[in-house]
């Protein structure tokens, strides 16, 4: 077995079964790799920013990623992707096709350098946004693998590896390794019963959820613990979905002073807040308006934990929430349960306005569905929906690269293909990435695409000096053309009413090809949450020089009830939607 | 006059009128400077690597471009871009708008970080692909930017400058300061008087041109250099068009062994190398097969030259040739003078192929045309052109980043607005970033846009084990379709054979707005000259682990021709070729 042979088996073992990339004349040994192992699919992308992004949704799916590239020019053009994964803790392997050693060692300018060769200068530039990096060399090949992989999985965040070509052929022992890693016995005794006193001491225990919990695949553990706890529990908008909203101690996602007072008491109240994975970020977070001290938190992280100030390290997350389901003694708070999720939209007449697309998407939702929702007005839109159960919400609160849903909607699909996708996406966002739409029909997948169009970055407009500034104008289009210019089997439209999106709601649930649907609104619309934060952020650092700290101040929660829509969809109706 | 105004005034004294890029939250008082000064324009790309290929483009031209971007996410967006920038020695100067000072300071987690957040990681990965990097605080601000100004216009390779918020608006002093630098007197005396001598001794002097003879604004001094000492010269691919064909000293481009074997005689021959700014990479010193030692040459770099050995450091490449220009000795050679540029095209029945593309387009280039070549076959049909005075051929020959001819023909236009620019790409390198084509609508630009439509990656279909490997293998879709998608004036049509071209072609004469032709071939066709090099480079190194060495070897060259076309056109034609 060669060293890329051994590489895409061991990737293979950890569930990954689709290898995102392009190809270039240093890769292909991997690539054959690749090809060869029967359990393994090679997934050509349009570019490797986009191919890194669809390696990131696969892993929040799948739980792991990879992405092969080659030499400088690919690996550059991937590496934003790449340091988004990082940020939010997403498990995607960077594997590079570097020139064979003797080029190297020899400083041979070959294509993919500088004029004044540099051979390390990528791996170099990956340092600063992985777990570790490695370039194998015909002594380190196997160790260096094992090494990086037990970093893989046990930090759960990516990791880099430059193969030159020769390397990738070499034969090397094929010698089991374990990868996995086990918590610190006694430890982890120590942190489950210092945790289990401290909660059972406390009067007002609250438990908050967040992504870390989903990275370091610990939801059924953290769900017990909710369950059995019986604490009160809240999330942060990454966490959407760890709990289901019908679980009787749930009190919804965490939205800051702006939205969810009752979560927002509690909080405020708590003399132990339990948090599983925080991830403490402006967006996520909701502007730092934290009504408890972070310091004087719970802190269960995926390889170590938190408690009074002291970290404890080598603990996994899932087993110290399954000790403290254990540990902890259930007890009834007295929860008076919030309203979950939008009331039902008002349908006005004219265009259409957030006021009915986010309400209307709430209920279109289904169990076991994905949704993938992109940064800006959107994220604050969705976040506040309520989701079904087993259905999953993908948002990238922390990193914000515009762009980023599109692909990663792709990996999401590629990841579980028989599963719903619906992505969500700003038009200004998927700009930056849309060509990935040729792909997903090249590779037959049928997600629901929406791309809200309001003329410009609307989110921008509305951060910027004026909302005409120029900067935030973004080129025209014709979308439901542009996803029809692919070979392939699409149904596209364009809606600017309430009853048009209705209309092409109902349309998707009786086509069996990809759906794409421009979801026109007027420029300066968008969910009144944002306008809130906006405006409070404004008037609190109105030039944005102070950094972005707000202060707290109560908002009022409007009520909320399900929507209920039918589905019989005539063929007539499909014809009248294409545009 | 605040920062962010004094670096745009700056960078305006340069001759950058046009900055490229994306807006964020982090950098809007930068884009406010660009708004605000009357002699500088933003121009909003599709994304971050597209914008850092369109300043390379725009610097190709105007000698230096810039693009802003915002911190982490679009910073390292276009890192690939600013990388090749470096290794091809385009002064690229990439501008990062980052948080607030106390936000950094503090660090506070806000969105474009890692949940264990690390300010300074994006610089930190720039380091090892840009001359030098700044980060701006209240007290290195000016020094900062006047530092690494400098260093832009000495080095003339991409600098990175990242910017708080809070200090891009902070009032700094604008006091005039100098970047240009002088040559060292003394040492330049020394190194002329070095090489007049050696070059007035020998026998078969031969001077070899190169690209880094245009990046360092030594074109006139170059010319005359050759004019006047009369010694027989050549250039590698990245030199075209620094001596118009008809130089009666002018040998033509370098082929290595494939092609020109006069200039491959007298490079054989010579006892005095006068190199200016050679990158001896493989594909533009065709693959190492070099006819004399690099060591014994003379090279002339932007800041240094070479002379038998060593090295003199603080003199410029202008200054060196203007010297030479009086100290060398006019002499008269016996100079045999190769036919340059293809012979007329055989026009074949069906379908169309390498052997007509090329000397057609070769006919249809003109004075003072702009021509921008993607890497790969195209590359190598484009650069067997006969290029005529005054136009002038960019391509990527060192980097080969696929992706990045479409975005640097946009910044080409933007840098000449009253040019006409030609671009030839691939479709699989143009999927890459075809979505820039909307914002070259958008900003009125009116490029040729020659697609070549192959069906897949036919380079590497060539250099991997097999044609028919999967991965080469890209989406397909509608060329022509996609063009008109966007918001703007264009025609756009496709083309399969050499009479469909011819007639496409005479189209654009007549048509003042974008033209887009996909132009059809069949998945194995290319120039006899990539087949050539491509067969050698796999009888040498079948499995490519040893490297990319071949040994010389002597081919014929085939006589040449120049090709004449009609130009007058009718409406009816117009219509004949939209589809």
């Amino acid at each position: 077995m060669n060293t890329a042979e051994y590489l895409i088996k061991k990737l293979e073992e950890l569930g990954i079964n689709d290898f995102f990339g392009l190809p270039g004349d240093y890769n292909f040994n991997i690539l054959y790799a690749i090809e060869n192992n029967p359990n393994t699919n090679w997934i050509g992308c349009t570019n490797e920013l986009n191919a890194g992004y669809a390696a990131d949704g696969y892993a929040r799916q799948r739980g792991y990623g990879a992405i092969v590239t080659t030499y400088g020019v690919g690996e550059l053009s991937s590496i934003n992707a790449i340091a988004g994964s990082y940020a939010e803790n997403v498990p995607v392997i960077s594997i590079v096709g570097a020139p064979a050693t003797k080029c190297l060692d020899e400083k041979t300018l070959i294509h993919h350098n500088f004029w004044n060769i540099n051979t390390k200068a990528f791996e170099t530039a990956h340092k600063s946004v992985v777990e570790t990096t490695a370039f194998l060399n015909r002594d380190n090949a196997k160790i260096e693998i094992d090494r990086i992989l037990k970093v893989f999985v046990k930090e759960k965040r990516p990791v880099y590896i430059s193969i030159p070509i020769d390397i990738a052929k070499m034969e090397i022992s094929d010698r089991q390794t374990d990868y996995e890693w086990t918590s610190d016995k006694n430890t982890l005794e120590t942190v489950i019963a210092k945790i289990a006193r401290k909660i059972n001491n406390s009067v007002n225990p609250v438990i908050l959820g967040d992504s870390l919990v989903k990275r370091y695949d610990a939801r059924l553990e953290f769900k017990e613990f909710v369950a059995k706890s019986g604490i009160p529990t809240t999330n942060f908008i990454m966490g959407t979905g760890l709990i289901d909203s019908d679980c009787p101690n749930y009190l919804g996602t965490y939205f800051s002073k702006y939205r969810n007072p009752k979560a927002q008491e509690r909080l405020e109240n708590t003399d132990c807040l339990i948090a599983a994975g925080p991830i403490y970020s402006d967006m996520n977070a909701s502007g730092f308006n934290l009504p408890y001290k972070i310091n004087s938190h719970i802190a269960i992280y995926g390889t170590y934990t938190i408690v009074e100030g002291e970290r404890y390290d080598n603990v996994k997350m899932s087993d110290v929430l399954e000790g403290l389901t254990e540990a902890v003694q259930p007890r009834e708070f007295n929860i008076e349960k919030p309203v979950i999720g939008y009331d039902k939209s008002e349908i006005t007449q004219g265009n259409l306005t957030s006021n009915y697309i986010y309400p209307r998407l709430q209920e279109f939702i289904k169990e076991n569905d994905i949704v993938i929702a992109e940064t800006g007005i959107i994220h604050n839109g969705i976040a506040q929906m309520k989701f079904p159960n087993n259905s999953e919400l993908h948002t990238q609160t922390l990193w914000g690269s515009i762009g980023w849903a599109t692909p990663a909607a792709f990996g999401a699909c590629m990841a579980n293909p028989n599963t719903r996708v619906i992505l969500m996406t700003g038009e200004g966002s998927h700009q930056l990435t849309a060509m990935e739409v040729g792909n997903m029909l090249r590779h037959g997948v049928k997600p629901i695409i929406l791309v809200l169009n309001n003329k410009g970055y609307t989110i921008e407009r509305m951060l910027s000096n004026k909302p005409e500034d120029k900067f935030n104008d973004i080129m025209q289009m014709n979308y439901s053309k542009f996803a029809r210019v692919f070979e392939g089997d699409v149904w596209s439209t364009k809606v600017s009413t309430a009853d048009e999106l209705d209309k092409a709601l109902k349309v998707t649930q009786i086509m069996n090809k990809l759906c794409y649907i421009e979801v026109c609104t007027q420029p300066d619309d968008m969910p009144e949450l944002t306008k809130e934060v906006i405006a409070d952020f404004k008037a609190n650092a109105p030039s944005a020089s102070e950094g972005y700290c707000t202060k707290p101040e109560e908002v009022k929660l409007s009520k909320t009830e399900d929507m209920q829509f039918g589905t019989t969809v005539h063929e007539s109706l499909i014809r009248d939607m294409e545009v």
